[in-house]
């Protein structure tokens, strides 16, 4: 039997072209991201649905409802054999603290585990307001493999967690 | 009067058709790079022949008797206001020793520092074979910002430069 309470529905891996708006509200709605970055994380479900497996990016997608209300965008690293990157994960606010986020990136990297991945890097800022991102990839089991000061701007550090799947 | 000796020829930055081939054959012929990295190569300057500005990658390229023998790939590293990324620097064999790496280094600089970049980032392998390359980033004033253990393969690390233009 499958219980909704203890069986959540599987993630899409599928790239379907209503996507693009999807995931540019998903991105948006989180308060997270500037223009920029939603325009960019748009941009790759385009290129994806444009290029298919050879734009390099995969996904997953938590629907509800018919609406996207979670994912996780991630590929292999170019020019590594080993190391991917999880390039986004974004959880609309709606459904913050269920535990979808964790649920995306442990889906994630069992992925990138069974694609032969031997590490998952994932970048965010140091700015107090992405502290809780920060907590949730250190919770997570992720490492402080490097910090970048005035990264993204001055006074805005690039922190890069990484998680080893081989360890 | 303009001697060739002490001005040598200035560099090109528009990126012309012929491009895409030369520098596949100028990454290629300097040994340090793998197929896969060749190919990235070459398709970074397709993709800026058919999108533009909008790809997001700028050029110098130095010729010799109307062949590129050196060149460098750099642009504005998506979601950050002031980091810019050194993607690519290769100068062929014929040409090194002769100061050419380190004319385009200090040219792709001053065009970043003219963009308002604040700093330049490059990466290379820890690996034996690269130990000329990470000197050269040394010796010209990059800071070892992060080392990835296993990053590019196992034992195979990425060293992570970084040139502050503000400091």
């Amino acid at each position: 039997m499958n219980d909704p309470k203890t069986s959540p529905a599987p993630f899409r891996a599928a790239v379907l072209p209503g996507d693009v708006e999807a995931v540019r509200a998903l991105v948006a709605a989180t308060g997270y991201f500037n223009d920029e970055e939603v325009g960019i994380a748009a941009e790759l479900v385009a290129e994806t649905l444009a290029r298919g497996d050879d734009a390099g990016y995969e996904y997953l997608f938590a629907e509800q409802d018919g609406r996207v209300v979670g994912y996780s965008c991630y590929g292999r690293i170019p020019c590594s054999s080993v190391s991917w990157d999880l390039y986004w994960i974004a959880v609309h606010p709606d459904q913050q603290g269920t535990g979808l986020g964790r649920r995306l990136l442990r889906e994630t990297e069992a992925r990138v585990k069974a694609a032969g991945g031997l590490a998952v890097y994932a970048e965010t800022s140091g700015k107090a307001q992405y502290a809780s991102t920060r907590g949730f990839y250190e919770k997570s089991g992720y490492d402080t493999a490097g910090v970048f000061e005035d990264f993204y701007a001055p006074g805005d550090a690039k922190y890069t967690y990484c998680l080893r799947l081989d360890r």
